[in-house]
């Protein structure tokens, strides 16, 4: 797969995050997929993201920066939300954040295989006080 | 540049700082250098880096990840150290710390002029308990 296939396949998976299409979750994740080294699975990753979208109802992802070289993607991504109750083990209480997420991504046969992701937690919590 | 040479500045970039080389970072770092949007320059580049030093004796930089699309860069930096005092608002107190850095770099000639830095503070608080 060319860097812009892989691009484009990645903006593809956004796109599927952001309609919250989780049925169709499973074109673009593997079923054995890892995150930060844990294996769990397309089942795990779907329950987190349903988890995402409860607790964060306005929740939607912004490619800020976008580097492809296969097997490997590099998206840092952008928020601005509002998280109800606990997010990042903080309590947020509806407030509206902006924060990043700077996360790489294997693909193995088209679909993500193994996801590693950094959150920016210190954001989260300066803007907290 | 080629994506295969601008991973090779990146990696001889890496190499300055484990040598704690810093009277050549001016050659990988440009002079109005921004990090995570703050005009540091390379003064303060450099500042933060010997502050960085200073705080953990044992700091190297090991390349997990790493993914060059020109102009950017992208890393996946693993550290394995033991941080004195203060290390991101935690107190560390000499534990050895495992954690990640997911970072963006965007070079213009051939020089680090933009960086976009998330490193994983909840793992480094869930160490410390």
């Amino acid at each position: 797969m060319l860097p812009t296939e892989l691009a484009a396949r990645y903006r593809a998976y956004i796109a599927c995050l952001n309609a919250q299409h989780l049925q169709a979750l499973g074109d673009f994740v593997a079923d054995d997929v890892e995150y930060n080294g844990q294996p769990v699975g397309l089942h795990g990753y779907r329950a987190m993201l349903e988890n995402d979208y409860r607790v964060i109802p306005d929740l939607a992802f912004n490619i800020a920066l976008l580097v492809a070289e296969p097997p490997t993607v590099a998206s840092r991504l952008a928020f601005h939300c509002s998280p109800n109750g606990e997010f990042l083990g903080l309590r947020t209480q509806g407030k509206t954040l902006s924060f990043s997420e700077n996360v790489f991504y294997e693909f193995q046969h088209g679909k993500i295989a193994r996801v590693w992701s950094v959150i920016d937690k210190a954001a989260v919590q300066a803007q907290l006080g």
